[in-house]
């Protein structure tokens, strides 16, 4: 349906834009690798079960003829974005569902298995418990002082919450706080910081957000002016960057990570990218790196983060530095360096370089999600720009305090004396290592398939294999009207209730195929999805090999 | 500070005005019965504190002169936006404090009290017990089954914990929801709605949001292309409308309540601006009404409200109905009617009028801001709009899942039978009537002053008194570089350590003089406000007097 959509409504933009002033807003893509391609390949139209929601559409349209907001006549940047990880396929995959509970029959596998998006929760893993004792205890602080509760709760639990209790004004954990966050949580995620680091953290340059995505758009909305600033994206991306882009009115201007040597990130790319773009008359304003990759899973080198920075000094660019996969690395040789870290190893200071830093509790190996916590640190922007991005994070007033709380249990999670801190370590490292584990077993399962690389994942929660498909296929996936990735992922889906998200919603080289699958299914679950899968690859391959 | 700020920014988009293309992007205002005035009247500077401030702002400023963004450079719509909620006299608010905390004789008085944010439980108001019990059972559920567990929470309050886990895919607390948040969580909202109003409500129209402010962006998102479109906004009015108007590049179309007939909602000023608007170029596309009003405190008639939802009918508006503080009315002449009831009770349905409500767990009698939980029931939309607007919702993933089930319990309290409805009713009535008490003590001690006049407080959390300042003050404020009413809240602060919000970060008619106050502080401390108030008030008077 919401491909549908997309389709209709682009054909609309297009309409819109030979009418009205507004297309100026349209927020645009250049690339000098690919000059002709829209890099972000969008699929022309969808297959037959989407035809059915097409009528029934237009028969529901109808019907609302006289209502004041139509597709012609919203804003075009909200028609413009587009966000894959929740598109067509979870749409289609979750009225499958629906069927299998309804008809377990129905369909040839008893249940769905969301590989396309990065929240492990929902597959199965367990949360921290030390984190959710000290959230619960903050919830209803009534209980702090109750016999009882030193039954059900550790002894650090209850330490922390009070300490916590203590750096709330009032304990009023009901409260709207700072628009930053709470000062003394700050403070702790600052400590968080150094400690991680080994170069100070300045409090006043951390915003907590629900999330990591506010603070994208955040620092989205205080870059582009119009159409005419873009933001330099890898491609593959996570598509919040392109919406938020879109969202904001501005243009993304793609630089390719280089597959072949492991998703490298090419100084010399971004050059290139950078000079095509200014060439057409885009001020470039900023560059995203995500860290690790996020849908590629690569873990960058030391040496090349002292050059990204150096060129973002070069060119004056700020550098949004996506680090929420910090601490997901499965590979003895790579590490974790955050930006900061690299610019100040390298004798950059708080006035040399702008650098946002984005992390997430949705992430790691506390895989909080739905607590919507977060935060960015924001150092080398002079008092008066943190001034104005106080005043946009001030007008939604603060993020939610129980996020808040997890953002400085991430940050400061339990120590070695603490009564918790066994129990805690065996569960962090449980989750760590089975994930690597996982990610192992999917990267080889993918490997030994026909037409299928896989590099491997080095970090984040991903794999992102390219699958050479038989022209035969292509062809039927034209046919279908649909790009041959999603085409690939809608009958993977249909034959085994595996929900990957084809490559086109991250971006990929033009006549490249790709799907994300994140690794996060239950270990147990592991097998029966490489069968699964192998099956059902096998099965497609010899349908149509040309 | 932030005033300094935003007087230089102010210059700044000015200069940028004339200098480039994107002034076209910056959010303007229009009005007929005012025609010459800039309605959210600003002050062109500030007082002697700032001075320092700025001193010391110009000479940090210069040292980030090689930063890539300057105030010249960011997006000018974000120099545009205001946000006096949490302006400059906050920030001077909270330097006291600290002074305060350092030297306890710094200042006349020994606390500040913030009444300048609707925000009950940073002043002390007390969470309601049942909602915290299940929130911290939510966010532990291992202690679900503990012995323990029976003796520190209310059973039906371990009863509700159960029922929302099972409504939540693998009882997963941690992971990211729906878009529009947990399903069952939005049958509960749908079912509360369909009690209060007496008329049907669809789960599905219903989008769980973090807090009402992000559903208010949403929809400015959706319905602001460029600055012809206008979006009528009472004046006074609460500044996340202008504030969001202007983040998004449209133009605020403002509508005057009428203070003399106790903030009077006039269909003929409504129609005069409308028309006035379109003279200008500007497409209408929304109304904005907040009942009860903030920050005027009026309960709206429901005779009224029929002529309202005609209105928008007829002109083809969208009415976005602020309704976050349905649960605080304290006359017993008024009651809440949701827009939506007024509107089937006509005989309007689903395709006769686009109605967004927006609702909050920030206000009522719940108070919880700092959870960040709230909705809107957006009905009349067509099928492509709705799924518009998911797609804006789905980038952000979700809303946090505390602040959704915090949502679910406002929306359906316990009732009569469950253990908790004691004390849950008796919590709730004190917290409601004491507001009652303390909004008429607060009105009349206000009405008692020389030049003051207050309208009742009817509803909502404040109180907004107009008051008439001698000639003299006028001009000493003037002589300061800031507004009479800045002037006047300011020197309030200075002597009494009470922060009120001035009139001009709301909206006034021009040449009139106004406060916003909360009824948030606690009873025990309302005697020594109106003490404090009124010694104030009668110095202040004395030293200007004409």
């Amino acid at each position: 349906m919401r491909r549908f959509v997309a389709d209709k409504t682009r054909n609309l933009i297009s309409r819109i834009s030979r009418r009205t002033t507004s297309t100026s807003s349209i927020s645009r893509l250049v690339s000098s690798h690919h000059p002709t391609s829209a890099t972000l390949h969008r699929p022309s139209s969808s297959s037959s079960s989407s035809s059915f929601l097409t009528a029934n559409f237009n028969f529901m349209a109808s019907n609302y003829s006289t209502a004041p907001l139509s597709l012609q006549t919203i804003n075009p940047k909200v028609l413009k974005c587009e966000y894959a990880v929740r598109g067509e396929i979870v749409t289609l995959a979750q009225k499958l569902e629906q069927e299998l509970k309804e008809n377990p029959d129905s369909h040839p596998f008893d249940e769905i298995i969301y590989c396309n998006i990065g929240n492990p929760q929902s597959l199965g893993q367990q949360p921290i418990s030390f984190f959710r004792e000290v959230l619960a205890l903050c919830d209803h602080p009534a209980i702090l002082d109750r016999s009882e509760t030193q039954g059900l709760f550790s002894a650090d639990a209850i330490e922390r919450a009070f300490q916590i209790l203590d750096q709330i004004p009032g304990r009023a954990t009901g409260a709207y706080s700072h628009s930053q966050g709470i000062k003394g949580l700050r403070d702790t995620i600052a400590a968080g910081i150094q400690d991680r680091d080994g170069f100070p953290a300045d409090p006043n340059d951390i915003f907590l957000t629900d999330g990591a995505s506010p603070a994208v758009h955040m620092m989205m909305q205080l870059l582009i002016r119009s159409e005419e600033d873009g933001i330099l994206c890898p491609i593959p991306q996570y598509p919040l960057y392109s919406a938020s882009i879109a969202l904001h009115g501005g243009t993304l201007v793609p630089y390719y990570l280089d597959e072949a040597t492991g998703w490298g990130l090419e100084i010399s790319e971004l050059k290139n990218q950078l000079e095509t773009a200014k060439s057409k008359g885009i001020c470039v304003r900023a560059l995203v790196v995500i860290n690790p990759g996020n849908p590629t899973g690569q873990v960058l080198a030391e040496d090349n983060q002292r050059k990204i920075v150096e060129f973002c000094k070069t060119e004056g660019l700020v550098l949004l530095a996506d680090e929420v996969y910090q601490e997901n690395i499965y590979v003895p040789d790579k590490q974790f360096h955050s930006f900061k870290k690299v610019s100040r190893s390298m004798g950059f200071g708080e006035k040399d370089i702008s650098l946002v830093s984005f992390q997430s509790v949705s992430k790691g190996y506390y895989g909080e999600c739905g607590k919507r916590g977060g935060y960015m640190e924001a150092t080398g922007f002079s008092p008066e720009i943190r001034e104005q991005i106080y005043k946009v994070a001030s007008v939604n007033l603060c993020s939610n305090i129980s996020g808040q709380i997890l953002a400085s249990l991430v940050m400061n999670p339990p120590k070695v004396g603490d009564e918790s801190y066994e129990s805690y370590t065996a569960e962090k490292d449980g989750i760590l290592s089975s994930l690597a584990r996982r990610a192992k077993t999917l990267e080889d399962a993918l490997n030994s398939l026909e037409g299928v690389t896989c590099n491997r994942t080095e970090g984040a929660m991903y794999l992102f294999p390219s699958i050479k498909l038989p022209q035969k296929a292509i062809k039927a996936a034209e046919a279908a009207k649909t790009a041959p990735d999603a085409f690939y992922a809608r009958r993977l889906l249909d034959a085994t209730g595996v929900v990957v998200v084809p490559g086109s919603g991250f971006g990929q080289v033009p006549g490249t195929w790709h799907f994300r699958c994140t690794i996060l299914p239950q270990e147990d679950k592991i097998p029966a999805i490489v069968s699964r899968l192998t099956e059902f690859h096998k099965k497609f391959m010899d349908e149509f090999r040309d």
